[in-house]
């Protein structure tokens, strides 16, 4: 067992399968972890469980809550509990001085409170390693659903990836992997300049009505709305729409629907199809990030 | 319209979604096409759908059963019909002079009867193009497969491919494209070299019990018992045994059973996850094998 | 022959072949180009050729010099010229008012002079769309240095890429294509999380000195000092390292010889190994830049 | 030291850098090695060095030939030897009775003399082991005079590769992996569908000449003449042909020559370009063939 967070009172709030993994990884570096929202039976050894959030938050110096975060009204997924698990203004007060909350990313009234009680809010959705990680499940949850979902091979299929972000790249890369004639639409010139060194052909939004004609699958990872009506009215009627952007997605769903064109929204696609690489990510990243905060020149001084 | 098989007469007998595409192409290369086995809706314009196989056989130049031919009992595979379709030595008898007979692969009884009839029978299933092209959507299915029954990504993962033949190359490639660490066993030094040139790891069979042990996957083609009880227990706990070989596989199921060892039979793949795919490739293989036998030189002087 | 640049009077200074293919573009869009620092029978039907940079500016909208810019003393470029060509304030005097320079990227005076003169300085060898494309004759080049450097294959080669940026990237994959067992070294976790997701190890400079002892090959693409005489020394003396910074490289290339390491510094690869793909790319990108330049609301204005 | 071949005495006569890394994985498996054809400062430690060949095989057991075998004279391919080494018959009656003479391919008088002696002949160039581990190098060096030669990159290009064997597979993934457009040109349907599978566009002869027309390099690997006048008069003046088939090769290179077309025959790359890896191939093979035929039942019986 290692010991670079020996001493280390860790609060983890809520979660699914991830978290399990990620409570096993802290305690195997000797942090004193304590969950709330899962069963006894699912928690691994050497982690206490408690019942409520404000017990798990006493005097911790971090508090992990889910990649997905808190619903307006601060409640916290946590598929595992029968209970509501609801983070309170209590909870945060109940942490250490100069504590770090983890959290995919927070609502206002979270941001709202860490400042007001001096805790360090650290939103990891966005961090690129956890991101770009997190994109590989999301690719092939979606190559998955396309499986599933079409009556045909991916090999040889012909596919469009709107947006050549974090998940865009990899989802291109793995289509084009397995022998999918890919068209990457974006913005960018310099993304579209990756796209074709990758093997890919590259088109512009303007051209998407034409792309939405010959392709038998189309992924969107753009959280903005990129199918509108006046764009999915050009859709061959045997398209498949699986949109990947946080929800409400860029697809409009009612339009698709009027055509009678399948449309998916799958968001959330790691925790659902490999919870266990996805734990890893977790287990891989956020302990870097505790050590790296806690050991801060400024928190030192704070401590000491 | 081509008119290439104008004239000629072909009953299809039985199948899915498969045979209704090859249908389609032969009509649209102007044969006369006679379907049993399906549903009227089912089959698209241009072709005669009977009732019964014999009727279907009157005068028929070509016969064509589906990839998985009959069972001992002459039945034949078709998903879309009510009734048990079952291929009689009367239907052969009332195929015309010089017939030709297109199945996957024949049971005895029908090789007989061919002899007796003076009619050609053509085993596709072992054509490599037929092979090849079909080993496609059965490297996608076992994939689709792969993803659904395990809680990480193929990115990453440590899989074993047992067989380097048609299908054996064809999952390799597909499994090391998406990520995977690739270990194939087989006996033939060429093979594993050819393995060891698209990246994979190479094993022979006497290692297998030790690959067993640190894989999360393991495909099976090979259809001879390459996973017995002696081997199985050496495997991880958490494994997932997929084998594609023709039934019964290559597996002790039972005693993978027995060992708590997830494992899956899964035969007949392209037919189930890509039928539309795999339906293409009859269209573009069958068309050409009929032109090629009927238009033998021997043939035609019989014609004469 | 197109006419989008029709009327507009560009200059281009110097270069290579790439500007050859890039002077056939522009006139195949309707420029009137002039041409410094080529001989006539080189130059393309339809453009002007003439013996001197000021010459070539007069009344020109665009002046376009080569991606490598120019020497500290103005000197430019010209393979194919037999006088040394130099840019000199009058020829920017000599420009249109409100014109263009497009240069890879520009020293201290001519920027001075741009400015004094009210003349649009665009440097493009930092364009993402420009470097990324030139990424791929920049990887090809390097793994061309690598096969005839080596007694053995790159296939089955441990290789390792320093940086991870446009050229690193594509070098990444195009190795890792080639059958290589390749190594990422980058500080960013974003960087090394893609690397990972692309197949590659990753790896942070502290594990360098551990990597050149394993290594058969070493590509550089920073321009910073990362191999300095107390990493070399750890090298296997097997070692090839090929340096594709801009120069002086990131290699101490004195400590290497001492070593008795091969290294080699090879700069401006796309020009050398392939100058038609290379012209190419200046000619898919610079008539975009030059019509959006000239097109500007403000420039607009500005000649009304 | 390992002694898998302690006592066995090996005769190896001539060749290049890859019989110097063979010799000495003999030399570590425990075999007495007489080398001819090298001067002894080329020789590792541990093997015998003699002038002739007939000391040679005195009592040797296995006698190991070059790759590339012997002239028609019997002269045998020695890079290292100021001397014409030539096989005699009273070299091959001076090995041991029951000896085994291992040579890539053998000219009849050596099958002759070998049948007469009742000395086991051992053509190894037709190994598929050997063959396509061989093929990695060769594709290697295919592409590297393909870079050399072209003023473009592969990446983007469009390639054809006639005849799909050991070296056209190898040769049409690299390719594909490098980014080209790769056409696959062969008679068997079965090797097509392997093509199409790989993601290659595939063709059959009749649409050679066409192909010759758009193609910006043509590998060819068939040894017969597939590439004859009637075929390279269609093709685009830009052309450049590798030819991998062995001497004289498939091409009609009077009249490339004619036609102005870059035509290069290129056999044997593997010993040129990579022969560190060549050697490994041959010191990962030999010695396993040197066993087994060394340890078969009749042998014993006959050693007995």
């Amino acid at each position: 067992m290692s010991s670079v967070l020996s001493g280390t009172k860790i609060a983890v709030l809520g979660g699914d399968d991830r978290e399990l993994i990620l409570v096993s990884e802290l305690v195997r570096m000797g942090a004193t972890v304590v969950v709330a929202g899962f069963p006894r039976e699912r928690v691994g050894h050497g982690a206490f469980v408690v019942n409520n959030i404000e017990d798990a938050c006493k005097e911790a110096e971090v508090a992990i809550l889910p990649l997905p975060g808190t619903s307006m009204e601060g409640v916290i997924r946590a598929v595992y509990s029968d209970q509501e698990l609801k983070l309170t203004e209590k909870a945060v007060a109940n942490l250490a001085s100069n504590a770090l909350i983890i959290i995919g990313s927070a609502r206002q009234f979270l941001k709202d409170w860490a400042k007001k009680r001096g805790v360090t809010l650290l939103e990891i959705a966005e961090i690129d390693a956890v991101a770009i990680l997190n994109s590989i499940p999301t690719a092939e949850g979606a190559i998955q659903i396309a499986m599933e979902e079409t009556p045909s091979t991916i090999h040889g299929s012909k596919t469009c990836v709107i947006g050549f972000g974090r998940v865009g790249i990899t989802l291109a890369r793995t289509l084009k992997a397995l022998g999918s004639d890919v068209t990457v639409v974006a913005r960018d010139e310099g993304q579209l300049a990756r796209a074709y060194e990758m093997g890919c052909r590259r088109a512009g939004f303007d051209d998407l009505h034409e792309i939405m004609n010959y392709s038998s699958i189309v992924f969107n990872t753009v959280p903005e709305m990129v199918l509108p009506r006046s764009i999915l009215k050009y859709a061959n009627p045997e398209i498949l729409i699986i949109d990947l952007a946080a929800q409400p997605g860029g697809t409009d769903f009612e339009a698709a629907n009027a055509y009678g064109l399948k449309a998916i929204l799958a968001p959330g696609l790691p925790g659902k199809v490999a919870p266990v690489f996805a734990g890893k990510i977790l287990a891989e990243v956020i302990p870097d990030l505790v050590i790296k905060e806690l050991t801060k020149p400024d928190k030192n001084m704070l401590y000491g």
